[in-house]
C-alpha cells in the first residue's frame, strides 16, 4: 500500500530534538578533540544548548577557600568557566547549566561518583553554597549579559533520586537544596530560568512530591526536568557491558510522564526538558556505535518533540571519562562522534534531522516527511527494529511537489545501515584495533559517510511515487526538489564522442 | 580466468604521472578559487610541478619600459611572480617554467592568441628579450635560491609549430628564439635545466630538425618536450564542442614518439617531458567532465611512466579563460576540479593513483596492482572503453599478501562510474543549471565522492581471490591490508542486545 | 588651554564613514590577496558595503551573445558574479552596485578606459542594455533574496561627466542611460534602491540638470551620488606622480555640495552618497602611503558623517590595476593595505575609528571624543597638517569618566606617525626594494602596527586630565576605562624578590 | 668604551637553549589552549623536544588491569598517548620522554604529589613495571617508527632525591628502578636513548653514586640529567609566594656541575641535559610574569649552551595544575605564555633568541652578537639585574657588516622592559582582574608585543657604531642588514606634495 503524503502541512516540525545535547564533565570542554567534535556537529547538526555535570566540581576550580589574617575567605575563580563558555558561544551553542556537584572543601561528606570523583554530598554550609551559586551566576551575567544568560536554563543537581548521585537519595535534603539554590539564582536576576529535579527513570514518585513542595513553599520554578533510558541491567565483560533494551516507544512514554504527572498540579504547563536520554545508560555498551542504534532511535528523534520541550541526547562525543579513559577507538561510548571525529550511525540520524524542512507533512512508524520554504521535500525513513529487524523493509510513498504538476525532480538519497555509513562495521572488519593507525583513521572517516545516490524522478499529477527499500537497520534520507530545466535546445547526449 | 598477481615486484612504479600538471595562464594563480583547488589537489594527489602559459605576458606585468631623461629603460617587476610562486611553494608544488608569450611592448607584431590576448610574435629586439629572460630567471634564483630553481625545468615557448602560437609557425625563427633564450638562461647559472620545443601533436618533423639544429650549434639542452591529444576536429554548438577521440593507446604512442625519433641523435637519452596531454584540446568539450574520461585515461595514467619522464594532465582546474569566462559550472573545461572544487571522475583517477604503492606487482589492460612498504596491496581497475564499453566488466585477480598465509584481510573499495562519484551526472539530473545554488553545490560536493564499500576478505595460501564487477565506465580502487586481529576473547556479536 | 569635554553626549556618532569602501574592478575580488586583505579589514574595521567598477565589463563575462539556428541570442553568465558576492557576504560586506561599463559586444564604439580596457560607450541597443540590467539584478534577487538585495544601493555608471568615462561626457545620453537603467531595475522590484549620477568633482552643473531631468520625467531615484578629491594636476615621474593637495576642509566642502545644490529641488532630502573620495585621484601617488595622509584625512573621517550618508574611501587595497600591475610593494596605490596586507597609516585611522564609542562627546579641529555603553571614553587625536605640520602638537583635554568620581583609570595609547606604525618609512629605510624578501615582509608587518603604550591615570572630580603630545603627522588613539581594582590586600610590589 | 665586535665568528652559537622545553602533566596536552599556545611558540621560537610529568599516571590511562576468567590481566591503552604525540609531531615538536609516575593499580603505596595526585611509590611488581615500560615504548616505536623514536630521549622518573617525588627519596630503590627501566627500554630497541637521574638542585652526592652504580652494574646509559633553580624558601601569601633569588650566574654554575662531577668517571663525556630550569620552582611566584625575569635569564639563555647539551625552561605555558586550577590570568605561573596566549617578557627572550644567527661573533655580560648566512647581524642586549638594576644601561658596540665598506644599513629594534612588551604591567594597571574581559584580553595581547623601532644606520669602514640605551629590566633585540639601495634617481622626498 502506498502512503499518500498530504499536500498541506499539518504544522511546524518541532525542534525540541536539537534544543539540547549532553556532554561529559565540564572541563573536558577545554580539550581540542572535544571542541573539534563540537565544531563539526554544530556545522552539520546545530544544537542550541549543551548540558553536562561538574561545573562546581574541583576540576573546574571555582570554589577556592583561603585563609588571610586568621580568617577563612573564599575566592571564586572562573578561569576555566570563561574558557569553556567563550568556546561554546564561538561555536554557536549555549550552556544548559547544571549546578553540581559539591566542591570538596564545601562538602559535608566524602562520597564521590565516577572515575573523576565528583562529590555528591550536601554542602557543609548552606550559606556558603548559596554564595557559591550567586557568585557563579552573577559572574555569567556580568560577563555575558543578562539578555543572553536569561536564555540558559539552570538545573539544580543531577539525578538526586539515585544514591550514587546524592547522598542517601534523600528527597527532603534535595528539596532544601532546590530551595536554597533556586532562591540564590533568582537573587541574581529574577528573569533567570531555574528548574529541576533532573530525576532518572524509575522515580516517578519524586516528581509529584517535588511539585507539591515547590508549590507549597511558593518557590520559583521555570521548568521541570527528568531523564530517560531504556536499558536493562548491565551484563559485564571486560571493558564493556551488554544490556537488553526496551522498545523505543518506551522512551517516548518516559518523555510523556512529567506532563501526565503534573497535569492539574501547580506546575502544570511548565516547560518539560528531558535533560538526558539514550538507550543504555552505560558509556561502554557497544550498541551506541551501531546502525541498529540509529534505526532504534529514529522514531524517538522524529516524534519526541510532540511530548516535551527538549530531549537531549547523552552525549555528543566519546570524550567522556565517567568510567575512566577509553581504551579503544570504539568502546561503546555515548558519543555521536568517537574521539577524532568518526561519525557513528546515530550522528547521521541527527544530521539527517537537520536537513528536514520546517513544515511537517507526514509522520508514520517508519517515516517522517517535511517540506521547506523552497518546496524541497525531505523524507526520513527507517527500518523498524522491533519486534525484530528484517533484512529489508519496503516503504512506498506518494509525495506531493507543491505547485509543480509534471516534469522532472532531482532526488538525493543518503543511506546508513549495517554496511553503509558505518565506521563501526569497518572497524570490526579491521580486527577491532585499540589504537588505530593514521591510515585506518582516514579509512574510517571515509566509510563513515553515508552512501549517496541520486536520480531524476518524474512528477506526475503533482506527485512523485517513491519506493524505498531499506536494508537491515537502515536510516535513509531522501531529498526531492523539482527541477528547473536549463538544458539548452542543442544538448545531445549522443554526441559526446562526436 | 583468474589473473595470478606475482608475489615479487617487477620494480618501482614510475611517478612520471605526478611530475607535472597543467594550469591556466600564470596570473590566474592569484585567485582564491584556484589556490583552494590546488590546495585540495596537493593534499589528495600531490603533483611536483605546475606548468602554464603567460609568465611573460602583460597580465603578469614583468616587462615595464619607461622613459627617463630622454632614454628608454626597462624596469622588471615581479609583484605577481612572487605572489604566485610563494603560493605554489607553500602548497608544495614548484613551477615548470614556460617562457612566453611576448610582452606587447617588446613584440614585433600584433598577433595574439586566446581571449586573454597573448602576443605570439617574435621580439622586436633579441637583446631586450635575452635581457628579459635573464632578469626573470636571475630574480627567481635570487629569491628562491639556485638549489631550488635548478630543479625547475625551463621550457622555451609553447607549440611554436602552430600558427596560432607562433607567428607563421616559423621553425627557423623558433630556433633563433631557442638559441637566444637557452643561452640567456645558462648565463644566469649553467646548472639550470632548459629545453624545448614544446610542439603539439602532428608535427613530428619539427623534433628531428630541432635536434639537428641544437646539436649543430652546440646549444645547451637538458630535456625535450611535446604535447599529446587524441581528439578529432571540433564540431561546434553554442558554448561547446563535440569531437571524436582516438583510442587511448594513441596517447601512449604519442608519448613514445620523441624517444623513437631521437634515437641515435645527439639528443638521444635526454629526459622527455609531455608537457601537456588530454583527450580533447578544447576547454569546452563535456567529455572532460565524464566518467568515460576517467576510464579512457586510466591505462594512460597507469602506464605512461614507462615511456616518458613526465606527462602533465592539461589542466588541474576549470579556472581557465582561453575562450573566455566559463558560463556554467560544468562547461567541458579541462579541470580535474570545477570552479568551487567539485571533483570530476578524472580527479579520482589521479587520487586513486596517489594511493598506489611504490612496488609494481602487475599491470594489464584493465588493472594495475602495487604494494607498499607496509604490505598493503592496491588494485586500480577500470572498465575498458574501447572498442565499446559494456554495461559491466569482470576482473578476477589472485592477490598475494606478503608474509601472511591465512586469516582475514580488510578490503576497501572506492568506485567511480556513471552513477557513483559522478557530480556531472547529478548536475545533468538537476537540469544543468548554469549558476548552482549553495545547496546544489553542497549536494554536488557530496555526490562527487567515490562510493566506498568495505569487507573482510579471507587469505588462503597467502592469497586473496578478488572478483571485481565494474559498471560502465568505472574506475575502481581496492586497498587490501592483512588484519592484525585484536578482538578480545570475550567478544560476542550475539550479545549486543544482552 | 585645556578643553573641557562635556559630560553629556551631544548625540550619536554617525557611521557614514564605514557605510562603504572602494575597490578595484569587480573580478579582482576573485584574488586571494584581495580576499585576505578584505578579511583583515572586516575584522578590524568592518565596512558595510563595497563599490567598484566593471561589473558589466568583459572580465566578469556576464553578457554572452551567441548564434543558434541563425538567430542571435544572449546567455547571461554569473559564474564570477556568484563567486565574488558569495565571498563578500561571507566576509560580512555587501555590494554597493555600480552598473557599468559596457560589454564590448553591446557597445556602440571602441573607446576604453584604464589598462584593463573598460568600454565607455553607450549601448548599441538600449533594449539589450535594459535586458542585461534586468537579468543581472533579477539574478541577484533570485540568488540572495529581495530582503537582502533591497539594501544594496544600485548606481548608474561612473563619472559620466568625464570624457574618459563616458563617450563625449554627453549628459543627455547619460540621462537616457539613467532612465533606461533605473526603470529596468525597478521592473525587477520596485523596492530596490537606484541612484546616480556618480559625478566627479568639478561638475557642479551636472547635478542640478540631472535633478531637473529626473523630476520632469518622474523617474525613480532613491539617492544621489558624487565623488570628492583634492589633488592638483599630476606631475609625472616614472611609475609615479606628485601633486599639490587642497586642505582637507575642501573635501568636506565637496561632501556638502549635493545637499546645498538640491535644496528646494525635487530631490531635496534624498540620501547623498560620496561613492569615492581620497586626496589624490592617482593610484601612483606616494602620498597615499604616508603618515601625512592619515593626519590629513583624520578631520574628514571624523566629521564627514555630518554632511552625507556615506563617503567611501577609494580604495581598501592596492590590488588595483587601472594603470597596470604595480611594480613595487609601495607604489602610491590607493589601498589602506598594500599587497600582502601591510597596513598603511590611513588603515589605522579607520581601525581607530572602529574603536570609537557611539556617543559623541566632543569634536574639534584636532580631536574627536566618544563614549560607549560601558563607559569607556575614546579619544582620536591628530596633528593638523595645514597650514604646515609642526614637529609636535599639544592637545590638553579634561575628560569625564561617567559615574566614577575618583580612583584609577587605565589608559591605552596607540600611535601612528612619521616613525611609528609606519611601514612606508621602514621600506624607505630598507632602500625601497621593488620586490620584498619574506623577512622584509615580516619586518614591515611588525613595524606597521601602531606603537602602544599604557598607564594608570587618576580620576579626580570625575575627570581625567590628559595631556597629549603628538609628533609630526601623528594620529593617536587613547582609550580610557575606569579601573575596578581587584588587587588583594596582601599584594606588595616590594616583595617581588622576597 | 665601545666594544669592538670581531669580524670573524668564533664558532657556531649552540642551540642547546631550544633543544627542550617543559610542560605541565601529559594529558594537559589534550587541551586546546595548550595546543594553541604550543602552535604559537613553535611558529615564533621552535623548540625541538617537550618534557613533562605524568605519562604513566592514571590521567593518561595506559595501565588497565582487568580480570577475565578468574585471572588478572593488563590492557595497555594508548588513546590519549596517540592524541598527544600526534599533536606534538604536527606542531613540529617531539617528546623528551619522562617515565613516571606510578599507576595507582601498580603502586606499592598511597603517597601522591601535586593537586592531581601523581603516585610516587615504587611498583608493587617490578615485572609488571618492566612490562608497562616495554609496552609503552614498543607502542611508540610501532606507531612512529624507530628512526623517529630513537631521537626521543627517555628519562627515568623525576627528582627521586626529593621525598615529595619518590617515596623516602630512597636512592637504592631508585637505582633498582633505573636498572629495571633502562633494561626494559633497551629490550625494545638497543638504539633508544635512556638516562637519568633527573635530580633536583641540592643533591650533588646523588650523581656520583648513580654514576658508580651504573658503571659497576654495566647498565645502559645515554645521557645524564639534572634540574636547576635559584629561588630561596617560599614566603606564602594567599594564591602566591615570594622568594629571594640567587644571581643568574648560579644557574650557570648548576648547569656546569654534572660535567664537573662526572669528570674522570665512567660517565664522563655523556650528554648532559638540564631537563628543568627556572628561577623559582613555584608555579605561583609573580616573578615569572615580569620583565625582570627576562633580563635575569638573558645571560643564562645566551650562555648556557657552552655548559650542557640542553636546558629546558620550565614551562612553556601557564596551563599547569600542580597546585590546582589557576585563579587569575596572571598568577605567577611558569609559562612563557599565559592561558589564552598572552606573551610574557620571558617569551620574548626566547623569540629573540630564535632570531639570532648561527655564527657567534661576540658575547659579554650584557650582550650576544651573531651573524647569519645572509650577513644579517643580530644583537641581543640586556640590562643586568644584579647587583641591582639601574634605571638605564648603556651599551656601545662597533659592529662589522661583512663585505660592505660603506653605505646605509637597516636597523630594527624590538624592546621589552618595565613598560614595553609587558602585559603584566598593563594587567597591574587594569586593577589585576582575576577574569579578564574580551576587550581587556585584546588589549593585553596588543601591549604584550615588543615595541619596535627602525632606522637607517651608516656603515663606515665596514662597521656600524651602535649606542643602545636600555631601560630598567630591558631585553632588546637589534637586527642590522646592509641595504641594497633600489631608490630610483628621480626620487625626491621634497616633492611629496608636488
Amino acid at each position: 500500500m502506498r502512503i499518500q503524503v498530504p499536500d498541506q502541512s499539518s504544522g511546524r516540525l518541532s525542534d525540541a530534538w536539537r534544543f539540547c545535547v549532553g556532554t561529559g564533565r565540564f572541563e573536558l570542554a577545554l580539550r581540542r578533540d572535544y571542541q573539534d567534535s563540537l565544531a563539526l556537529i554544530q556545522r552539520e547538526v546545530g544544537f542550541r544548548h549543551i548540558r553536562g555535570h561538574g561545573l562546581l566540581s574541583d576540576g573546574v576550580g571555582i570554589y577556592r577557600p583561603y585563609s588571610y589574617q586568621g580568617s577563612r575567605q573564599v575566592r571564586y575563580a572562573f578561569t576555566y568557566v570563561d574558557q569553556v563558555i567563550d568556546a561554546y558561544l564561538e561555536l554557536g551553542i549555549a550552556p544548559f547549566i547544571e549546578l553540581g556537584f559539591m566542591p570538596r572543601e564545601l562538602a559535608s561528606g566524602e562520597q564521590t561518583v565516577f572515575w573523576w570523583a565528583g562529590n555528591v554530598t550536601p554542602p557543609s554550609s548552606w550559606t556558603q553554597w548559596a554564595a557559591l551559586v550567586r557568585a557563579t551566576i552573577a559572574h555569567l551575567v556580568d560577563r555575558y549579559g543578562i539578555d543572553q544568560v536569561r536564555g540558559w536554563p539552570i538545573e539544580v543537581w543531577n539525578e538526586p533520586n539515585l544514591k550514587e548521585f546524592w547522598a542517601d537519595a534523600d528527597q527532603d535534603v534535595y528539596h532544601l537544596l532546590y530551595e536554597v539554590t533556586a532562591s540564590a539564582v533568582k537573587e541574581v536576576d529574577a528573569s533567570l530560568q531555574v528548574g529541576g529535579p533532573a530525576i532518572s527513570p524509575g522515580a516517578d514518585e519524586w516528581l509529584v512530591r517535588f511539585a507539591d513542595f515547590v508549590a507549597q513553599r511558593g518557590l520559583p520554578i521555570d521548568f521541570v526536568s527528568r531523564h530517560a533510558y531504556t536499558s536493562g541491567p548491565a551484563q559485564h565483560v571486560p571493558f564493556g557491558v551488554h544490556q537488553t533494551l526496551a522498545p523505543a516507544t518506551d522512551l517516548l512514554a518516559q518523555f510523556a510522564r512529567p506532563r501526565e504527572q503534573l497535569r492539574g498540579s501547580a506546575l502544570d504547563g511548565l516547560p518539560v526538558h528531558i535533560t538526558e536520554f539514550n538507550s543504555s545508560y552505560r558509556p561502554d555498551n557497544p550498541i551506541h556505535d551501531t546502525a541498529f542504534h540509529a534505526a532504534y532511535l529514529a522514531p524517538v528523534v522524529a516524534g519526541g518533540g510532540d511530548l516535551v520541550d527538549s530531549f537531549a541526547y547523552w552525549t555528543f562525543s566519546d570524550m567522556f571519562e565517567e568510567i575512566g579513559v577509553p581504551t579503544a577507538l570504539f568502546h561503546g561510548g555515548f558519543g555521536l562522534l568517537t574521539h577524532r571525529q568518526i561519525k557513528k550511525p546515530t550522528y547521521h540520524l541527527y544530521a539527517f534531522m537537520a536537513r528536514m524542512g520546517d513544515q511537517l507533512l507526514a509522520r508514520g512508524e517508519d517515516h517522517l516527511v517535511t517540506r521547506d520554504a523552497d518546496g524541497r521535500v525531505t523524507v526520513l525513513a527507517w527500518a523498524p527494529v522491533f519486534p525484530a529487524a528484517g533484512d529489508s523493509h519496503l516503504l512506498r510513498l506518494s509525495i506531493p511537489l507543491a505547485g509543480k504538476e509534471s516534469g522532472p525532480a532531482f532526488g538525493l538519497r543518503s543511506r546508513v545501515n549495517e554496511q553503509m555509513g558505518n565506521a563501526w562495521a569497518a572497524w570490526n572488519e579491521m580486527g577491532r584495533p585499540l589504537s588505530v593507525r593514521p591510515r585506518q583513521l582516514e579509512t574510517l572517516r571515509e566509510v563513515a559517510e553515508p552512501v549517496r545516490s541520486h536520480s531524476q524522478l518524474s512528477i506526475a499529477a503533482g506527485r512523485v511515487e517513491l519506493d524505498l527499500v531499506l536494508d537491515r537497520h537502515e536510516v535513509t534520507l531522501v531529498e526531492i526538489t523539482a527541477v528547473k530545466d536549463e538544458t539548452p535546445p542543442w544538448w545531445d547526449d549522443d554526441r559526446m564522442l562526436g
